[in-house]
């Protein structure tokens, strides 16, 4: 398999940068695999995802970012380098809901996904045996209004300690203070049962039931600090009818969360996603 | 063609009901041709559709209504009879945007629809041409503040003088008083561009846009004095991306407006609707 | 939760059908749950799905078939009667791939559905140990050209002395005998890795990618001697582009593979599926 | 408005080739409003679509194919040069349905799409007052077998004699000769009522209902040789189910068949399609 470099940049829009970026791939004798590029006509603002084969490039992989330290700041640019070579490191929270974690720990499993899973965390009991049957360390929670604050402290102290880099939300039911979101910014991913900014908060699928919707849907979006209003990633439907009682959505609903989180996961660990103001750029 | 009756009922549930109807169907030598129930075990609502051949039927149409109200009233059934000869007159209401009114009036001149159109009302001269190509009268309203309550009593003479069955608000941009509404009641679709209950109100799309969503949508709903709050009929949605600006949304979003509205419109020229606390039961 | 009964229903279509079945229930004081009954014109076929509590209703469970029979025998039907409480068993053919297998036993172990699964078998070792995690005990038959008879006669009596319902092929990628088939008729589920009739056959994926298709799907139906010829129960596709390798066909493609297959095992067990003229009705 | 050139280029990949065109444009003071390009890693191809702002563009629009030559050359590029001031124009050949012309004629009447309807060429009378409606010339040819070959001349100097840049099939039930397709190389588009490759050639529909499948679907593809085999450009699908008779699927088909053919059309008149190995690039 191919080892490759993927850079992702934002910068004010101008003349000359897709040129000045693949200039400096070629000097260096970069074969690209992918590029695309997108412009926000409304904000004037440049993305690009350039990936490049690293066989053969003239730059060590450890001194990119520097060597391309002076294109970024003649055009203001925001950057990164990721590697495919790198395995991201993800923890899931969960609640007592198994079917989003039964989806992830099947991807992981399998070796879908190029990510490493070593830590999942819970405020409830009820997935330990899941967790457990593959073979992955659960850690169990007790949150109370009082002990959020310490529970949050405990939580990071062994994020950090993991060397996690980035948080799925598979159902948690809890919300996340500002400080800890502020940890891992556009770096959790949360699974919401609705089609955002439909049914925002908690019993969507009863709400939906109560307003008659002939679709129902989910939406994996970046926790920020506003509950539900972070950068959407991804969203997906399912029709219903009036058959379909409040536990027919919650099923047929069930199957969609699962997708849509997945499409995200998927998204984040490619390196696909750039987020600006409040929204994301996910390169396909 | 066969000529059919349909019978459309709801009430509260019990033991019995399927069976009483069935029979007073079978004992006249009726042949059902598609019968569909439903029951809202929440709120214990039995819904009922019954479509069945005239040819030999021993009750004269003009009767049916009459011989059935014993076992409506045993029942405590609310219902109505309707008969695949009768073709609804339909007026249509239009402001600047012309993409609904074109897919209805293809649909009506090609036979598409069993229906007739004997009028077009406006608040704009825009739609004039198109309605006169068709051969469709065009009634336009000059619509201030005060003089609404006027334009509403001349338009609700206008539209009862064409013995007018239901409207159309084919992306109609004026809020109809609750007393327009009232002459009616379930009678009135319109179509909303976006997936009701997101983005209530204005320029849903460009509120999509700001958003960030991965998904835009249209509902077709009956009207009722509360605004976009009424009993929903359709919905559906296409998917949208980073790339899409405001009018790439309202250029996919045009497509499923026609889509939805067209479904709705065919779902109650069917016969095919029943609206109870403020949601609908549409028989497929 | 409510105890019911379900009588699966197929005749010559006729007058007093419906009122028939209805009257029987209501006689013996059933109180219909869903009712829902199809006639296919073409074919002059009536099709209906009953379902009703068995709470005071007033023939015992055991003697409802042989009660029902003089209905059935004055209108020529064929019939069976279902009951909620019978937990069904069903059995796991599987090789190689493990995405449509954990989906299954993720459904299954979480109480999603109301099934019982007390064997996978395979002619591969590969997923044994994922049937190991999840406690199901696996069998393995090395299937040659030569051996596949013999291996057919074990798996049918080992099928048999665990008294299986039904079969589930999770991407076995083996052809049945059409003897072996005929013990199972129409309980044998196959998920197809196409939406059928496109694509028969092996690779469907890389013959969609040779072709430039816009969409990939999958197709479940049940087994019959025809290969992939059997009545369809359930299809679904996904939106692929110029982008999508074929790798990229088959990892989007698991995906519907795994819902596709889900729902007609949720429609299965669930006594919604009536087959006739190689067709099924799948109510809903 | 903004004034934009586009190029459409595809070539064997190598390194340096997007370096190579945005240096061209850079040089040239050109802006790039949308770049997208793709490797096709199968067959080692190179495609790219790059759209710049003309505004201050220091090459005459007159020029930049010749001033673009020596890079193409030393690429190997096949490339074309569009402008976005160039209304195309378009021949539309319909048969005997008109849901598809109405589409057309309702998109093109409104402003939707940036294109001239000069002509509309049928075998048969019955489209003549739909399109006389909306002021198009319409031109009828009786097609015999014997007169066919005689027919197609006649065609082709009409739509010559009209600067027709490219030709839309609307449902014309006519096989075209592979010396008329000659004349328009994926200039014709068609619209096939089947998700292809399933149900090739006549009454898919039909085939269909016979098939039992779940969903039905619509093909729009540029028109070869070879019946139904040309590259596809777009495609989509419906649900359907066991109570839509082979008229139900006509009729949901039509709306899916009209969406698959205008988003075609709208792909290229806006040159987002390039063809390579009977196969698509549409660049979104």
């Amino acid at each position: 398999m191919t080892e490759s470099a993927i850079l992702l940049i934002f910068c004010p829009d101008r003349r000359g940068l897709v040129a000045a970026v693949t200039n400096f791939l070629y000097q260096n004798n970069g074969n690209v695999l992918h590029l695309d590029q997108h412009v926000d006509a409304q904000e004037d603002v440049f993305f690009m995802r350039v990936e490049w084969d690293l066989d053969g490039f003239g730059v060590p992989s450890s001194e990119i970012a520097a060597r391309f330290q002076p294109i970024a700041a003649r055009f203001n640019m925001t950057y990164s380098v990721r590697f495919s070579r790198h395995v991201p490191r993800m923890a899931v929270f969960v609640s007592k809901m198994g079917h989003c974690l039964y989806d992830i720990l099947s991807r992981v499993q399998s070796g879908e996904w190029h990510v490493e899973l070593p830590a999942i965390l819970s405020n409830h009991p009820d997935m330990r045996s899941v967790s457990e049957k593959f073979g992955i360390p659960y850690h169990e929670f007790t949150v109370t209004k009082e002990t959020k604050p310490e529970v949050e402290r405990e939580q990071l102290a062994l994020l950090q300690s993991l060397n996690i880099d980035f948080i799925v939300l598979a159902r948690y039911m809890q919300i996340m203070s500002a400080d800890f979101v502020s940890h891992y910014p556009n770096r959790i991913i949360n699974i919401h049962h609705s089609f955002l900014p439909a049914f925002i908060g908690a019993k969507p699928y009863h709400a939906a039931y109560q307003r008659g919707v002939k679709i129902v849907g989910a939406t994996s979006h970046y926790v920020t600090a506003d509950l539900d209003a972070g950068p959407i990633i991804e969203q997906d439907i399912i029709r219903v009818n009036h058959r379909d009682s409040p536990d027919d959505l919650v099923r047929k609903g069930r199957d969609v969360e699962k997708l849509v989180l997945a499409r995200a996961i998927w998204a984040h660990i490619n390196h696909r996603i750039l987020v600006y103001n409040n929204k994301t750029v996910v390169f396909a």
